[in-house]
């Protein structure tokens, strides 16, 4: 791994480069689209990168593919453990199992059985333990006592240069962009986004919902805070910023937006109504953060990365309180 | 228009070519998705060819684009007009107000409210009828002899060259391609499918509704019939396939596969399930089809064009009959 100046655990722009190399056999590229109808509203040019329709249906897949490749790289046999209550478990499963390994997932008994499944279909074995962290960082330490290789959802450096890949691509589908808007959750996704957008000039915007917005909180302190009480319809971002990625959205990132969960409510049904997409809440804090301060963004080309589409039909109806038009 | 040898109101391959030069600022160009999953369970490669997610949310933008086009071209001013339940309405209304014209659609008065609404947000203005085809072409008769000009929604050149652009779109995007399956309704994109893959030399396979098999049946005749009774969820695909329509397929196309509504259901649940993906029924018939008969299939490269994404999430929830995992 190349070294940062600052600290030997952070990653840099080209670790980014070379996780793209590493993965590229194992995810998608995936689409960026643009509705006229929605920049007309918007006042700017908005290309969303859909990481949505990446294999695994999340983003979480390049950062797990990058883990998983490194440990080839390194002669490092043997299965792969994390807890995850959502989409970094199952996209560790698959990447485990493209590369011939097995993935050992601890989730909580009150993760949703659509969730579950997705560990299970990829080949993921599950254990399943009480829903808080201490339970979930104990399951993990058996795993990792029986032999298994820990990797971790975000504060790792492999993770967040893997997830920085998706901003590599679409740099090379859109040309000129002034800004990246990205969602900020444990900082795996905005961590690698900004090492790219920064390499490049562009401007790289945070979007937090307010009811998790330890990251908007720790930028005003000045340093990180320690924990955070989620209250949040956004599920995939109420974890607490990881060490390594707050560093990097300390040092590169111009701004976080906190948005409510109203806010995001709207913009998971723009994103359906403009582009038929259904999407996570964790997804749709993009839009909802360039929907509220518009004049940062007018004029502009702007970028957005949505970075989920795991929620059944079912959960977006009832989480995005979605009306039939009369 | 270019002039076929037989039948100066088919439309052929070079025309579908000049139609993309013409729509080119005005639609998208859909990515193409494979999922590594789904191609183990179909022992095939299978490529979707994504235009739920084109403007509109589904290919119709691009026959009405060219319609539209083509009348500006000819320094033809003035609305246009159709009958329209679904798709064609709203594409056509989207199309002409990107040409600073206004579209007029007959709608029946128990159109889906989600419908008729798809087609005011694109500035076109509805009038309701009798939800029978008498009612629907007195209504389209009024407009016409209101001044505007009519487009109808597959059985005319303009509109087959124009969505067989998905298909041009699609080879340039999957290489070596052996199979191209495509939904049967009116026949505006086979029609248009047809010419692109005939052109390359790749297989065209369709794929109906048993409930509406008017296409199939006429194969088996040997001529097209003129009635339809419709009975199926695939509401895209309930029309009666048009003159200029089966005359393209009857020479160009090797197979229409029927499939049960059953089955449809299995596939939009399939698609959603390995791509994130919400489609309608009249989408998901492809997938049915390649499921069907996979001694097609097996071992070929293949694509399938997914029609549209236009079905709420509430719509797409009661018409998959889909259930929660346990």
């Amino acid at each position: 791994m190349s070294k940062n100046s600052n600290d030997p655990d952070l990653p840099e722009y080209l670790d980014v480069e070379r996780a793209a190399a590493r993965i590229r056999p194992f995810v998608r590229q995936t689409p960026v689209l643009n509705d006229p109808g929605l920049d007309e509203q918007l006042a700017c040019q908005l290309y969303i990168k859909c990481e949505n329709l990446q294999g695994s249906g999340a983003f979480k897949l390049r950062g797990a593919s990058n883990a998983v490749a490194r440990l080839r790289e390194q002669n490092i046999a043997g299965d792969v453990a994390t807890h995850s209550s959502g989409n970094h478990g199952a996209s560790l499963a698959l990447a485990a199992r493209l590369d011939g390994r097995k993935a050992h997932v601890v989730m909580p008994g009150n993760a949703s059985p659509f969730k579950v499944s997705a560990v299970r279909d990829q080949g993921g074995e599950v254990y399943f333990c009480q829903p808080n962290q201490a339970s979930r960082e104990a399951g993990l330490q058996e795993l990792i006592a029986a032999g298994h290789i820990a990797v971790p959802p975000y504060d790792h450096s492999d993770i967040i240069a893997g997830q920085g890949t998706a901003s590599l691509e679409l740099i090379q589908q859109v040309a000129d962009l002034d800004i990246i808007v990205s969602p900020v959750g444990g900082g795996g996704l905005i961590g690698g986004t900004a090492l790219v957008a920064h390499h490049y000039g562009i401007k790289i915007i945070g979007a937090e919902p307010s009811g998790a917005a330890d990251t908007a909180n720790s930028l005003q302190l000045g340093h990180r805070v320690d924990s955070v009480n989620a209250d949040t319809i956004a599920d995939g971002l109420r974890a607490l910023v990881g060490v390594r990625n707050f560093a990097l959205i300390h040092e590169l990132v111009s701004e976080v937006i906190t948005v409510s969960d109203d806010e995001t409510r709207q913009a998971m049904i723009l994103l359906w109504r403009h582009f038929r997409l259904l999407v996570e809440p964790s997804s749709a804090v993009v839009l909802a953060a360039i929907r509220q301060k518009p004049e940062l963004f007018r004029g502009k080309k702007v970028a957005a990365i949505i970075s989920g589409g795991n929620i059944t039909p079912a959960d977006w109806l009832e989480v995005s309180e979605w009306q039939a038009e009369a």
